[in-house]
């Protein structure tokens, strides 16, 4: 990709990419940038990983807490391919990653050539970038998204299941909706179980312990129009933070909003390419 | 339950008690008898017990086939109570339960108190109660209920995505459905991907390995009307021949039809009681 051309070509010419064309440059270390509206149509995922001692806590803690945590794929122990959403290199295939090292955030890398260890599981979470895509295309106006903003997300008292030393509060992200698409903005959604699902609240943000709306946790204030409703979906920081609570030695997860762009079409029923 | 009662008044005296009633009686050694029709309205599930050292193996499995092998529930490492499900002692709570050794079946109890380790994991799989009730609730006729037959299931050559040492055919049951209701059989069944999800394969048997439906590998015989196609879902006896070929040195099941029998609402959306 040419640096010499304009931030809107540029965004223009990624835009009409294919899945393997954004993965090749991905892969060649040539892009580190959001992922969103790239290679449409395909499934893109939050990524964890994590030493093998941890996996069976952490695989039971998504099990527990399928809406903020719907597991899409697993690597086997070791294995840096993930292999059932696609030909999925985890070392190289996402634009950027964090690393934890007991729980604190200790670097940023774009490929873990150096750090991939015969010990690693990868764990692929669905994102709410799913529903969003269902959502427009039902005629239903997301603001951050026109905006371009990042969504607006909370810490809530909604708490998770625990698994081992995995815990914590559930993080949603709030999507203004017009009061007359609400019961189907829910509807759309309850029908992506692997992209969060249904809502997790509707209305009142005190009701799950949200003191504000214009102060969120993470991302760009919200403004709430008189006729909308805001509307609460779980969110994949929750795991995110349950894992850097759980303070593990060592734990690597993607940059936010620059995920894991899969084979698997956006709809599809189950996430898994037979193999 | 009095053992003086006439069958079908015993059956009748059954499908009067509640799950917390019925669990009771269970629980306490009195019932040792299927589970088809009890509880209503309540979550049943496969039950699939083994030592931890084969219990990622086994979570992987699941998650890679996710229309036979529906993870609804797990217990900790060692803990009896699959505490996500209700209050539920998964030591007493199952009608019979299958003991396997090497692969093989050694024994059939209906209590594990005396086998229960404190290495064991227990996995709580979806069954295709859940969607078939949706069916009759939509006006459409399952034969094999109305005949009280068990539905035929067949082995096919549609591979599962392997996981350590778990691998195989799925295996899949299939109902004769009205040429009219299968565009509707379709459409319900798929909003329960924890009960199989929508059928793996419509019409013709051969297309995926299976030679004669006259012939079941379990279950009866079926009947397929001259206005009816066949219909096939993934089946729950998938990763119990999974686990079997793993040989894996002690695993103990549910006896089929004998399921777990949870507090959950069978159309739940996600089917955890968060605690």
């Amino acid at each position: 990709m040419s640096e010499t051309l304009s931030p809107s070509a540029r965004t223009e010419s990624l835009r009409r990419l294919d899945v393997g064309g954004l993965r090749a440059l991905i892969r060649a270390g040539e892009y580190h940038g959001h992922t969103a509206g790239l290679a449409s149509g395909r499934l893109q995922t939050n990524l964890a990983i994590m030493p093998e001692r941890d996996a069976l806590d952490f695989m039971r803690f998504c099990q527990r807490n399928p809406k903020p945590c719907p597991l899409v794929g697993v690597t086997d122990t070791g294995d840096p391919r993930m292999r059932t959403l696609g030909d999925i290199d985890i070392r190289t295939d996402v634009p950027a990653y964090n690393v934890y090292r007991d729980g604190e955030l200790a670097d940023t890398v774009y490929d873990l050539n150096e750090l991939w260890r015969g010990d690693f599981v990868a764990f692929a979470l669905g994102c709410s970038f799913t529903f969003e895509h269902a959502l427009m295309a039902a005629g239903i106006r997301l603001h951050h998204i026109e905006r371009d903003e990042t969504v607006a997300m909370y810490r809530t008292r909604l708490e998770t299941v625990p698994a081992g030393p995995f815990r914590g509060g559930t993080v949603v992200s709030m999507r203004p909706i017009a009061r007359e698409h609400v019961g189907l903005a829910t509807e759309i959604s309850r029908r992506y179980p692997l992209a969060h699902g249904a809502p997790v609240h509707i209305g009142d943000p005190a009701e799950i312990g949200i003191a504000s709306l214009a102060s969120p946790d993470w991302g760009d204030p919200p403004v709430v129009g008189e006729d909308e409703v805001p509307m609460f979906w779980a969110c994949g920081v929750t795991p995110q933070n349950a894992i850097r609570h759980a303070r593990l030695p060592l734990c690597i997860t993607h940059q936010p909003g620059r995920m894991l762009v899969t084979d698997v079409a956006e709809d599809a029923e189950v996430p898994v390419i037979a193999g």
